[in-house]
């Protein structure tokens, strides 16, 4: 499938780890629409992943770069415009991880440096990213910023832990930098709120399994899978999508606005 | 328990049917609490219920009105402000009904003269009785309107059936009503989003022992009960929430804002 | 700008009266993509409008039909089918009218038998439409269905009138509606909420100028314009946003989540 | 005024710094329905303050915390139970600081050292505190806890930089913890968002000015003030709202369900 959707367009992608990654797919299909861009990921992400593999298959450029880290985004931004060769039109952001969520640690018993650490990460890396591309003028106008976040930042998903506030915080600051943004630059950003996905990360929070199928049975079209996000995301990058901003779009078959489903009620019943 | 919140203040209302109902609990709170009152209802719904019992409890008159008619309600607005002696200080909208729920007619299927009667009965109801205190004056400066609703007004149930529908109208009068009610005439407005509550009514739906059960299993707090919309009703109509206007107040345990919990993501663990 | 997003796809096009329309730019717009369709209007909006210019320029047939009546609706479907050689891949609804407003009947003292006639029209059309589409089984798989709304319907915009309530129980619907069409059909159903747009009908709106200055001092792309509704909506019936449903989606340049730009605060200060 | 609302209850009351602070206000209302409290601020906060007129004139004693260390808060809170004789019933969490407001800094250029001791402060102050009245089991059962925000959470207000981003977190924290605290110990969380207020904290805020009156004129019924702020707080501390938890509650004279007043709409009228 390809329409030609970003062909002369120009971004960076956070986060592609391995091929389950929502990021991964999105370059794919961003390649596949005639975008090009260059991959980034924390050095450790990178020797852990096989983001190799993807930057062969879409001719794209790895750049190390720790997204808590001013420097290495400042390095980052002028060197992928530099190999692109001109301003960027998009970028994505898919980077979250909580620290207390891998140690086992209960929501309710936080280690507060986990938090700190966590919230650095998963939510203002978003913000210095963006402080790095406004402040060098790096976008073009009605160039289009995209954040993953997940509706944990809105209703309580108890194994989700501190990245429930992790994606609040990250929301909040689509809204808050996307105005000046907006009004400065004519760019917009918004965050896609995807349906729980099986990707390497996401595995990794208990209780996964079950609330997996639980939300699919709860969406009248099903959970969203990893190819649909990318899908939205390449609307989103595209030209069609111009005025739409500071917006936490749904991508979930329908599940944030439904309060119960038959296929639910009918296990409660049954009880 | 009374703390005389009440004392001294005036109002109608509308929809007690028999003890289940929440406008008879909230009758004897609204009593307690030092709150005189005319109780309200359908001719029919008169016939049906035991509204004298409540109103020799609670000493108050009993005034029919068929809400979709805006006669009654202006004959019910002039009597009760004659009996009560002044201008009226609270209103409770206790309304639904929905004929293809009673007969069993799937949404997809509606019959449209019962959709147009449910939501003339159910939300244009509320319209007039606004209309009518608003056109008489009959409201005192930082009165309180309060009408009941339901979260299928955000989110489907999908046994609710047109009934969501009528509320998503009710609760936008509501807002609509009640920007003109404040800046006019100094009257709050809000609508209440209680917790399913097996009222003589509610238990009419289909599906609703399934639900009502995983609701409770959903809440925190667990389902909020009649007593307790009863309470929280007390405060509405209070003097402590004199600039709180145009909301949407869950009254549910939680459920509202929670996305799933621990009891139900089990339930689907052992699928 | 053409990217054959809609290549292949059949569909109906509700409410294109003028050049000024929404719908008439969405019907250029889903021709330039490669969709082909049925326009369709209200006899007498057939009388009023300039449809003709764009069936040709669309090869498009017209099919007049009041959506309000079932069997019209029911002639319209069978006849798009069969004009179209299959079963439908979108519909765009884009129909509302007021005749409160029209009358400049204040929303306090509503005429409740153009209450009824506007609530027929502008949103228990939408229920019929996809009741007919439904029960006919005439979507395709992964279909998509949009009806164009308004903010009004969460927050007040005091000119706006019924229409609100109109809005509101027309977005109910989509999630209503939506939730069985998604179960058992794949086929999804959202509402785009606009910034106001200056259409023939919109201008109609008293104090439609201030705010729609308002409205775009406000917004950090400023307002969306008609040209901008329609590119959007070519997004939501591509297959690209195969699983976003029961959403309502602003198209707003950012208006829903600002609460004050500095525009507004610098007008408020001088004073 | 006085109903005993909070006769025989107990709780602690941060942040009250001088006569115009919500807290401040809270505790002269909480005082007068019966209730008995600690207030506590952090230490340098008392120096600047006149705590002590209020701790006498409600028989308070002052414990100062840094709501920011766990030491401090677990001293807190046993030297309250200790103090005021056993478990709590209620807890007002009214802190907030950003380091970037107060010196000045934009939000797009941030100093991200700020930006985390605002964090710290603001949000992650409300966790430790719920952390250490949930582990030592502190809270009688019914408990209400309640921490105040601003609308700046869900929209933009240009100038109120990273404390929107931090009511974001706080407010997720709200949902986070209050699940848990409901489940485990049946005390609900709430926040409420109240209309901007001229504290002293919020006076230092750029462009307050023209917003207060800007929200004023939006507001059907006026920007609440400090003593509706905590005469709303009551009613949530009382046995009247059981059942209400993981809310975010607006007291804001109807601001956040406004689109556009009359009055705004003249004032752009005439440009």
């Amino acid at each position: 499938m390809s329409y030609n959707l970003l062909k002369g367009k120009r971004g960076i992608i956070f986060g592609a780890l391995d091929e389950h990654s929502i990021a991964w797919k999105t370059a794919e299909r961003v390649h596949e629409e005639g975008g090009k861009f260059v991959l980034t990921n924390a050095p450790i992400a990178l020797r852990m992943g096989q983001i190799n593999e993807l930057a062969e298959k879409t001719n794209a450029e790895i750049i190390p770069a720790d997204a808590t880290k001013m420097e290495d985004l400042e390095n980052l931004v002028e060197k992928a415009t530099e190999i692109l060769g001109g301003k960027l039109d998009f970028v994505l952001h898919s980077i979250g991880m909580s620290v207390n969520v891998r140690k086992g640690k209960h929501y309710t018993e936080q280690n507060y440096d986990w938090t700190h650490k966590g919230w650095d990460v998963s939510a203002v890396s978003f913000h210095k990213t963006m402080n790095v591309l406004y402040n060098k003028d790096a976008m073009n106008e009605w160039g289009s910023i995209v954040a993953l976040t997940y509706m944990a930042a809105q209703r309580v998903f108890p194994d989700y832990n501190d990245m429930a506030d992790n994606k609040a915080y990250l929301e909040s600051i689509a809204r808050s930098f996307g105005y000046f943004f907006g009004r400065d630059k004519k760019v917009r950003v918004n965050t896609i709120s995807q349906s729980p996905t099986p990707t390497t990360a996401g595995k990794g929070v208990k209780g996964f399994g079950g609330f997996i199928s639980y939300a699919d049975k709860m969406s009248p079209l099903g959970n969203a899978t990893a190819i649909d996000c990318a899908n939205y995301t390449i609307t989103l990058f595209s030209d069609l999508t111009k005025r739409v901003t500071l917006q936490n779009l749904y991508n979930d078959g329908g599940f944030s606005n439904v309060g119960v489903s038959d296929g639910v009620i009918e296990a409660f019943e049954e009880e």
